[in-house]
């Protein structure tokens, strides 16, 4: 048989990053570009567009279709961005149509890390499993559910925005609307959210290692501590794992799901949270699940997005059009 | 066509109710037992064969098969019970198959809060959605979620399990093992846990209205005590109905499902709490779902469990065996 190779795409907040994909979810060809400042709608699909049109013009393969993964909530049924947090006028745009029209070939949207789910289950750490959740883990928590084998989108693709599930209702206010979302407790914002209840011993000291700006309790920052052996670091990396867990205990509870994957930036420093994560998770929901539960990180590390979006267009294939 | 009946059973605390369900979710004969205080896995085994046996002899239509409703955590590919929270020996039971065996017809078993949700996207609240969430509120918080048109269990049968969303991880112990589950603030024992956080006075006043005991404070109680406008009442429910929401927003965060039903005996109050779960809802999820979330009533009412346990053992025909 004949392999089929598709386009996988993977917007970011910074950069683009790009790929040809055969059908074992090997990436043939890979590209990334830096953004610039201007994000506006036409500037992005040009860079995507751009981008695909480079892939089609270097590769000997036929290509198929694209699919293509964004930051923020999309019908994967119109094609419709409904809002992204990162890419303020990207309003209930029509950005697949925008795509696929300029391209020539039939293309998928989709939320970013919905693709990289799908990537994970048929290539990487969820593979044979039917049900599994990726949660990505950078400046706020994305989510991709995987259930009875297939991404789940919800009505008009609002599923797995998992970073607000409420923690505490009466917590900072968030972006969404809401407050006290868990992004703001197991995301790179969380070490400044439990920075603040540290004795005041603790907090001076550790500010201090921070130049002063509570800003600047990076993950990458806290793991730097941490690895040097810095006792208040090692605490909040605790705190954070345990309030991962308390999310994921909710995710345990209402989905049946077992199989938990952990991507995103933060993802680099599994070993500093993942032991108080799995604590968590087993206070907090039925023993059965204490010799079932898995926290995994993911494997297709920055090529998820790239494979998933990939495999997505390409299980598509026989209803796409363009 | 020749119409097909099937028997649905719904095993309660303290009921047992059946019937015999033609296939347009119609009622056509139905019983219902009270149970004595023998719970053990065969003295109710028993009692759900005894009446499927006396539809069996006093309906003439012949029957293809039976549905079976039970509380608790239950594998359905299996027909096993893992775990009851009301029924203590009921630990890891092939149920499904001793009641196969002593009726001679094909049975499935499964949650009730599940068959409960596959009657009412069927024949009642849900009817015509492709996504919905049923939360049946009573003792504690069940949970049937119905995805892409059909009832999602999870792995091994645990999805659904909502009423151990963690709401505060530090609150009260629960049966679950975990702590300040979404039941203690939004069933049956939410008035006291709500009650214990009011200013002195008024919570001596309430008390003295449930006889000096604080397990008094029931939904019932709560409800005439609302009606007569006793404002620490309508208070208690406003608190109520906002950790409902606090929860809802959670699944709607995670699910993406805009439609939720509410079944169980404080439904009775919906009226008493549905402005505040509403309110709180739309404060913790996006702008967005303000026009599209649904808050219902289940329609189905004490037929719900016997109409979906029904229809579930109907629509897996083809499949079903002895």
């Amino acid at each position: 048989m004949k392999d089929t190779f598709t386009i996988g795409i993977d917007l970011g907040g910074t950069n683009l990053k790009g790929g040809v994909v055969d059908s074992s979810g090997r990436v043939v060809v890979r590209q990334n570009i830096r953004l610039g400042s201007d994000k506006s709608v036409d500037k992005i699909i040009t860079y995507i567009t751009e981008l695909i049109k480079r892939f089609l013009k270097s590769t000997y393969q036929p290509i198929a279709a694209v699919g293509c993964g964004v930051p923020g909530i999309v019908d994967m049924s119109s094609g419709i961005v409904h809002h992204s947090p990162n890419l303020p006028d990207w309003d209930n745009v029509p950005v697949r149509d925008q795509i696929a029209a300029r391209i020539g070939l039939p293309a998928i949207l989709d939320n970013d890390a919905n693709m990289w789910a799908a990537g994970e289950i048929c290539f990487g750490a969820g593979k044979g499993c039917r049900n599994m959740v990726l949660l990505t883990l950078g400046s706020g928590i994305g989510g991709g559910l995987v259930l009875n084998g297939d991404v789940f989108r919800g009505d008009e693709g609002f599923a797995g925005e998992v970073g607000h599930i409420v923690i505490d209702p009466d917590g900072p206010f968030c972006n969404c609307g809401g407050r006290g979302c868990w992004e703001h407790y197991a995301a790179s914002r969380a070490f400044a959210t439990h920075a603040l209840k540290l004795p005041k011993g603790e907090f001076s000291a550790l500010l201090a290692r921070a130049g002063g700006n509570i800003s600047h309790l990076t993950p990458e920052l806290m793991a730097t501590l941490a690895k040097n052996g810095d006792e208040v670091a090692i605490k909040l990396w605790h705190c954070f794992g345990r309030y991962l867990g308390i999310g994921i205990a909710t995710l345990l509870n209402v989905l049946g799901v077992e199989t938990f994957v952990i991507g995103g930036g933060i993802a680099r420093s599994f070993d500093n949270f993942s032991a108080a994560t799995r604590d968590a998770v087993l206070a907090h929901t039925y023993s059965h699940h204490s010799s079932k539960f898995m926290l995994k990180k993911a494997t297709l590390g920055d090529d998820g997005g790239i494979i998933g979006a990939a495999v997505e267009a390409s299980k598509r294939l026989s209803t796409l059009k363009l």
